[in-house]
């Protein structure tokens, strides 16, 4: 039974990152209020998204995923000290009784259970890892990457150098991550990935671009499902794949996504949306007006489709609690307003990030009148080391608005896709972009950025010069019977250290006028230029059609942006 | 005279960004037209924004100053086989008879003159450095870094390693950027500015920071005024300064900023602006509507402020030359909206930028309704070896819209400001900014990113909460006959290592609540808050204010922002 007192009490249930941020804003709002925080685990506040590098040992002091930026550990006595926040850690939720405002819990070292009141209840539960349902998934030798617990296991591993060979089932950010920490590790890697593609938040012509980088340094099974985990005396000995091929390994890491916990709010009979996640309105308030929650656990609005999406991101989940927290002390005053879909992951040298809608996302949320371009460049000039940058971006073709951008490659990838989240929050279109007003200076930036350079070319795609076509569109045309006529614009030396090798023919852009007799002499022919990133390649088509050829295209992107395996 | 053709002929006076960024769009927009350059110097197409790295051995081969991003030399070769352009170097562009719509030019190797007829005109005629009109300004060891022959010089300088000592005149960008390659060249550097600060882009306090960085490393006399260059036998031999100091150096490098060169377009009779910059509208057009400007020569609109400005960076002359030669060949079709006053300058370890407007331009500008605030943090996790960033931000108060942000430090500075950039160019407001959904991953950001941090801040102070105050007044505070209570809440050991030194009280925040009878019984008494960059010290500030003082403030930015020297 809860009793009332003239103090408000806020109950926060998880201590990862909504509720923590959650129950610092109640208090910074109201020193007078309760705060507790109700966390299962001994850890409060870890930086889970910092365990794939822990692991794989970009540091090794444990603590430094539980401290604040000052180097002090959150633990229980860190959270009364400095914020007044009672932090019952190894305390389970067991129920909610709404009508009674309170939360059954159990101390796990102990096994009391009490009745603990609220005047506001902010879930933040966090989401659970997804587990294959196959043979042998019990086997020891299994692990997520989900919990702090985990992340000390593969530390271990790592620590111990017990493995040789291990196996990521699921491609996307967590399995990627954990590959290179592992390999990093000194493990063979292998990573399977039912699904035709690497990172499904990129298209696939960009998670190539992706699978090509991380498969230097580690076996890539795309389009290739986990038929069964293979076990010898209870231990894991293997995994067995859709198609039938064995891959040997002592440790399997399962990444194949996560699903929010919201087991706590259904049994309260509070409204789940159809994700699963805890529905929630801009208030981050629940269908119970004295719950709120936040974070891996709830639902939120997709800001460009409209849609209730689960994003399970480190990000949003704080600034979800940092909304959730504030109404929950003051009433509902502040609001959420949803997600883009950013993100970004780290590959060895490369990143590859994401904001806004894919091609394919775009397609499937009903957007019809779309238009996309692949644009390559330097992030930097040459001279200042500059580094490659591969962009696809994707835009209303009548409005020009922006509605997705897809950045990878060893640049500054970060940047480029912190720009297009801007420029996307901001409704900015295509010709708002082409003349940007950016920091320039030659050790940030080209003089004309990459991300400048994506939306002038997208505007000449728009105004119909630049007629770019997609290298998968090249291939499949090269192999057919009747294949275009392929035109390589780079100079000989060029041509000798890298090509396609799908038919093409050489004619550098600087002789290329005085060339114009090595063309197919019927003007209609299809001919489709291209050169190292498709800039000589536009220019060289240009040429053409003044030259009386109908039918030119440049392939975008230009070599560097092919995503297949090259001649050379 | 000129003869018609049917073939359109675009002249480009200035081969330097805009010149040849306008040739190369007219081109590509008419393959048939005839496209000229006329440039005074050898060279073409130099980035001259690379000269200081090329001074400084960041890179070895001056070639990479005039490659095509493939490595290929633009010279007038390159030009006529690439691009169909006639590059015609070391001819200088004597006059334009605009009636008869020819330029008079003179070849500088032969003597000759000619009358090169158009039917558009382009020019991009750059900027001129400014002299200080002081004794001795004609001695043998002066020189600029604007031309790529001043580059040449003072590799040269740093090739031979002839040199001790030099002094940079002017604490702009350039004079930064050339303190810092002389410096890596091994020479003994000071830099000499006339204001009370660097980098006039930023506000004091800001530029203070960067003093304070470039200091370790170069002597810095701001405040302080050139009076006369000191020679011997016509040869430097030291710089005499406007308070008597006398500085021996056999170098000294002018960089006090440039001014148009719009001497041609004047003696044509062509609108010049109130600035010195040719006259154009958004066309890139001047008064004559055969000719077009871009680049250092011409002034453009400042896109908050309404007013025209002198923007000589080499990112807006490409652009601009782009409008340019696009309107040209076609007539005026696309337009240049102007600039937002975006720059960025590396500093040794730092970096230094602003977008928008700092809070001397926004006042001296007429903004009135204007709040401020200074934030510091990482720019991505300790553990990932993140850096200080140290923000200021201007908005509106009433609307919450941004006017402008610097960034200063040694984390990831430029795309702080490219996200400002952005932001500033949506319209976007702080309330926007609080719940942006940026890219998060550990390796690069922290997961509440710097710039939606900064965001978070300026709401807190627009709503009141945090209560915040610039260094300066601090200072001026603790120096005063009734200095506040200074109260710093870091740890013992941080105490330790580094402090002000102003009169604090050091109380860790979290023994504050605990010790509050160690504060000022007066309620009244006003207190200032602070920690290392001043998280911390918000809390304290709220602890307070529910504990009844009813005057208490914070340090916006903390120790880290502390523009003056400390104790330790």
């Amino acid at each position: 039974m809860s009793t009332t007192t003239n103090r408000k009490r806020i109950v926060v249930i998880g201590g990862s990152a909504a509720g923590p941020k959650a129950a610092a804003k109640a208090r910074r709002l109201d020193e007078n209020a309760e705060v507790t925080i109700i966390q299962r685990i001994p850890e409060l506040s870890m930086a889970s998204c910092g365990y794939p590098y822990y692991v794989g040992g970009f540091f090794d002091d444990r603590n430094a995923l539980l401290c604040s930026s000052t180097g002090v550990v959150r633990d229980p006595v860190y959270y009364i000290n400095a914020k007044n926040i009672v932090a019952r850690t190894e305390t389970e939720a067991l129920s909610i009784d709404r009508t009674n405002r309170t939360v059954l819990c159990r101390d796990l070292r102990t096994g009391e259970t009490e009745e603990v009141p609220y005047d506001s209840l902010i879930l933040a539960t966090g989401a659970l890892p997804n587990i294959p349902p196959v043979p042998g998934n019990d086997l020891e030798g299994i692990t997520t990457l989900q919990t702090i617990h985990d992340a000390d296991y593969l530390r271990k591993i790592r620590d111990d150098k017990s493995i040789k060979k291990a196996v990521v089932i699921g491609g996307g950010l967590i399995g990627i991550e954990t590959c290179e920490a592992l390999n990093l590790a000194g493990i063979e890697m292998s990573v399977v990935e039912l699904l035709p593609q690497l990172l499904t938040f990129l298209d696939w012509e960009m998670a190539r671009l992706v699978e090509m980088h991380l498969g230097q340094s580690v076996n890539v099974f795309t389009d290739n499902g986990l038929a069964a985990f293979l076990g010898e005396n209870g231990r894991l000995v293997g995994v067995k794949l859709a198609n039938g091929t064995e891959l040997p390994c002592e440790l399997a890491v399962v990444a194949v996504g996560v699903k929010p916990n919201s087991l706590l709010a259904r049994d309260a009979g509070l409204e789940i949306g159809s994700t699963g996640g805890i529905a929630v309105d801009e208030y981050m308030q629940t269908s119970d007006p004295h719950i709120y929650a936040a974070g891996d656990c709830v639902e939120i609005l997709h800001r460009i489709t409209g849609r209730r999406v689960h994003a399970p991101y480190g990000d949003l989940a704080n600034l979800e609690g940092r909304v959730a927290g504030e109404n929950a002390v003051l009433g509902n005053t502040v609001t959420f307003p949803g997600t883009f879909g950013t993100g970004i992951c780290k590959i060895f040298d490369y990143a590859a990030g994401t904001t806004g809608l894919s091609e394919r996302t775009a397609r499937s949320s009903g957007f019809e009148d779309i238009i996309t371009v692949i644009n390559a460049s330097l992030d930097k000039p040459n001279f200042m080391n500059g580094n490659l940058l591969i962009t696809k971006l994707i835009a209303e073709r009548s409005s020009g608005r922006l509605l997705g951008a897809q950045c990878v490659g060893p640049g500054s990838v970060s940047k480029q896709i912190a720009q297009w989240a801007v420029a996307i929050q901001g409704g900015l279109t295509v010709e708002d972009l082409v003349n940007s007003d950016l920091p320039y200076a030659p050790p940030f930036s080209l003089a004309i950025d990459h991300f400048i350079a994506t939306a002038h070319v997208m505007q000449n795609k728009i105004k119909g010069r630049f007629k770019g076509v997609p290298a998968a569109e090249v291939k499949s045309k090269a192999e057919s019977p009747a294949p275009p006529f392929l035109l390589d614009v780079r100079g000989p030396d060029e041509f000798e250290a890298m090509r396609l090798g799908i038919g093409e023919t050489l004619i550098p852009l600087g002789a290329l006028r005085n060339r114009l007799h090595e063309l197919p002499a019927d003007k209609n022919t299809e001919i489709i230029c291209f050169c190292k990133i498709s800039l000589r390649g536009y220019e060289a088509a240009l040429v053409l059609e003044a030259n009386g050829w109908s039918n030119v295209k440049v392939m975008e992107g230009g070599i560097m942006a092919w995503p297949y395996t090259r001649e050379r």
